[in-house]
């Protein structure tokens, strides 16, 4: 196991890239989600054998509703079986999304806007899940608070599949997160994108301004 | 001149990098900035000739104000000093931070929160001073809306000096920007630079999730 100088706090994921990889790899576009759980499981177990302390995974948003339906069945079971696949591990669950809507998956309903215990609660792992900033940032103007005020400051965002940008990843608790790009797409996880990631990271130097 | 298929709207500019590139080139610290005023002076020309609507330079933040009082001095007076060199061209000026505060400038009164339209405005032109994204969100929170409502949402961000960060750059209006990193620290600018960027960004694909 590697040792780093600097290990961030909170880690925001941004798992990019699935369709692309079905693309690539000869299946239709919506089979790509599928095979993006196991790397968040493989994630899961690297960060806590690192001793990350909190991670929040973006699922869908609000925009990619717009995509088709079988995409949006597809992504959206993702969702719930990723939250499935670790709710009874040592992980505090907690899911972020606008629950006001039929496109929010009802089986995430315990773990909407509550963090959920289980274990010894090594970890926080928060999902965005029917997510969308507006909204976000719409509950600070008419409730006094971002609907996402429980999730912290995020000091490091890593995304697969090359792009770079944010699309509407948090954005009052990414305004000092360090933001680190992998190029693969996100199904081709490997243990080493993450390490190089952490390598990355504990050199950056963070003054807030100051 | 070079021929792009696709050009942003608008271009936010992250300048970082003076205090190293004084250090780097013998200077005091603080003798950084206004080595980065002709730098401007340079993009903004270069904008107008490829035909960029809109652009909003980071000057400075209210976390920089913790910084050493010389070094207070020297930013605040180049952020003044690049306001001046850019007020009687084509270009609507307008500056966005907090007035309440003794840091906001007086010199910059006349386009705070209001915009000044010069000769054939070809450009809009929006600085950040003493601008804090705390501020701006606590504006949406208890007036309804954002103390930068005038400043519309930003296609491409292009920051100097290595950081991969926002550093609190305009966070609703950069929910979806892409990001160009140029390693060299502002004072060094060059043409090339802006125009790598632009090659890059004319490959982005641009989704907004859907």
């Amino acid at each position: 196991m590697e040792n780093f100088r600097r290990i961030p706090s909170h880690i925001g994921i941004i798992p990019d890239g699935n369709r692309r990889w079905a693309k690539q790899n000869g299946y239709e576009k919506k089979d790509g989600y599928e095979h993006g759980i196991m790397p968040g499981f493989a994630l899961y177990k690297l960060m806590l054998e690192y001793g990350i302390k909190e991670a929040t995974f973006y699922g869908f948003t609000k925009d990619n509703n717009k995509r088709a339906p079988d995409q949006r069945s597809a992504f959206t079971k993702a969702c719930v079986d990723a939250v499935h696949l670790l709710s009874g591990k040592d992980a505090n669950l907690l899911v972020i999304g606008n629950t006001d809507s039929t496109a929010f998956p009802r089986e995430l309903y315990p773990y909407a806007n509550k963090r959920v215990h289980f274990g010894q609660g090594l970890i926080n792992l928060n999902f965005l899940v029917n997510y969308d900033w507006e909204w976000d940032l719409n509950h600070l103007k008419e409730q006094g608070k971002l609907a996402s005020w429980d999730i912290p400051r995020v000091d490091f965002i890593i995304r697969w599949g090359g792009r770079r940008r944010l699309s509407g990843f948090l954005p009052a608790q990414s305004v000092y997160s360090d933001f680190y790009i992998v190029d693969e797409y996100w199904p081709d996880f490997q243990n080493t994108q993450f390490l190089d990631a952490l390598r990355w990271y504990q050199d950056c130097d963070v003054t807030l301004g100051g």
